[in-house]
């Protein structure tokens, strides 16, 4: 497939943008402002300034598809992402061959083989480019975008994800993108813990929190989750953020990636443990550095 | 107690350093070549050097303390500090009313409490100063160090800890530096571990190590263990560094500290049992990031 509707550095491109939440606009407004026609539907009041700012509006997601030759996703989960593909009205309904789909959500590498393949077979192509980066990360475009795909699909994409992200990284084929997304929450849910326990530990033994916390920042303690989400710990200052129910989902992934390769990950399972304590007693929508409340704030 | 043999800045000081391994000898040149007066004893072919740049050596630990005003202890663990402070011809048995005892060994909180009262019905001072940032910060006199004790006490170990480290905090009483050195083992044990098993899933998946690694850094995932430890995984290179069996005896003070005040550490106690394997399979002497070793080559 050399047919490709030009994504050369400067060309304007037709883009179909589906998943407006707190991610999705201030991206998708990023592409609007790199100068790119943007075609979007469900439009909400946090999203309405895609359309002040010429954005079209489509009713379903074929009508998006076919006003669009890439269509970018940024949804929830992995059935959210199936449904809007497959699903009736969906963009596979309306996609024209020669067209490019990239999935910037975090969901299963499993799933997105099969979904590449019946995109494939479409006639289009298909890249897995899940970020991470939190709202900030997305407002100010310096994501950290994994992907995958082939060569040539990955070029195509590349200078839109360009105006999204900074350290954008090639991992490999269709799938690559979601399996790095998934090492990527398994590193940051367990240093996230290993803060947790740490300052859960120094307020049993009657330190003081942010002594402490200065104290290991220069050693081999330090990390960008000692100087952020340790500073959340610090202050109990647990607005979102990263939703605790969205890493337990991102680590639902990695458990199954690691039964599907027989990985053993005992401290993900137990830090898993520990979110589902936080979720049963309603701290679903808190930031996931409300792990440190799970430890320090004992139940009944 | 305000007779102090001086630490005053640009004082020199008769110290005693008892201990001198890999830590101990260039911490101890350190303090040499800041110009104090340095007695040691048990020199081997390591500590000759200390020696041959004038340090004098004593026949026991009690010769060193009466010749001493500062004694430093730099030993493997709780068992052989207390040996060398109370035990027959100990420091105790040789110190002068008014010296200082300062412990920069990583050993228990509870029994440093109970050795400082030894040393302060003796007429002595005592400070507890463990350490983090390996031989290369204990040659380049860049340790961090967790300071606990007196006010008093303090500023008079604080000219000599300056000439041995860079960071330098004064966390509380006496075993309040123990206590923050316990708190840094477990955040860099479970943080090794949160590499450990990414990366161990990333090599599952098929993901290239190098490209996985330099992907995450920037995101929420940087370390300063990513960048270090991860190089080590990336490279198999597990010569320590630090070592498992040394880091599982810190953990072992984590999780009779975690006991002793009721704190919970489910993800630490997860990284014990990996530490047991990795000895268990006679990997004792291997750098911690070994236990990336543990989770990617199944036993037999």
């Amino acid at each position: 497939m050399t047919t490709s509707a030009g994504t050369r550095k400067g060309e304007h491109v037709r883009i179909g943008f589906i998943g407006l939440g707190v991610m999705g606009t201030p991206m998708a407004l990023n592409l609007l402002e790199a100068g790119h026609r943007l075609t979007v539907h469900r439009v909400k009041e946090r999203s309405q300034v895609l359309v002040e700012r010429g954005a079209a509006a489509a009713a379903s997601a074929k009508e998006v598809a076919a006003a669009s030759d890439v269509v970018v996703l940024m949804l929830p989960d992995t059935p959210d992402v199936e449904h809007v593909l497959t699903g009736d009205g969906g963009v596979l309904s309306g996609l024209a061959p020669g067209s490019l789909v990239i999935d910037m959500s975090s969901i299963s590498p499993v799933a997105t083989r099969d979904l590449a393949q019946r995109v494939r077979e479409a006639g289009s192509g298909y890249v897995d480019a899940p970020v991470s980066g939190g709202e900030a990360g997305a407002q100010q475009a310096t994501l950290t975008i994994f992907v995958g795909g082939a060569a040539a699909d990955v070029d195509r994409a590349m200078p839109l994800l360009r105006a999204m992200g900074r350290t954008i990284t090639h991992m490999g084929e269709v799938g690559a993108g979601q399996a790095t997304k998934v090492v990527n929450q398994v590193i940051v849910g367990l240093t996230i813990e290993a803060v947790a326990e740490g300052l859960a530990l120094a307020e049993a033994s009657g330190l003081d929190l942010a002594t402490v916390r200065e104290a290991l920042s220069g050693g081999f303690a330090t990390s960008r989750i000692l100087e952020l989400h340790g500073q959340r710990m610090v202050e109990g200052a647990f607005e979102p953020g990263f939703r605790m129910r969205l890493h337990r989902k991102d680590l639902g992934l990695a458990l199954a990636a690691a039964e599907h390769y027989g990985s053993d990950v005992p401290a993900t399972r137990a830090v898993v443990s520990q979110m589902e304590d936080a979720i049963a007693r309603g701290w679903d929508d808190l930031d996931h550095s409300a792990l440190f409340k799970v430890l320090t704030e004992r139940s009944g």
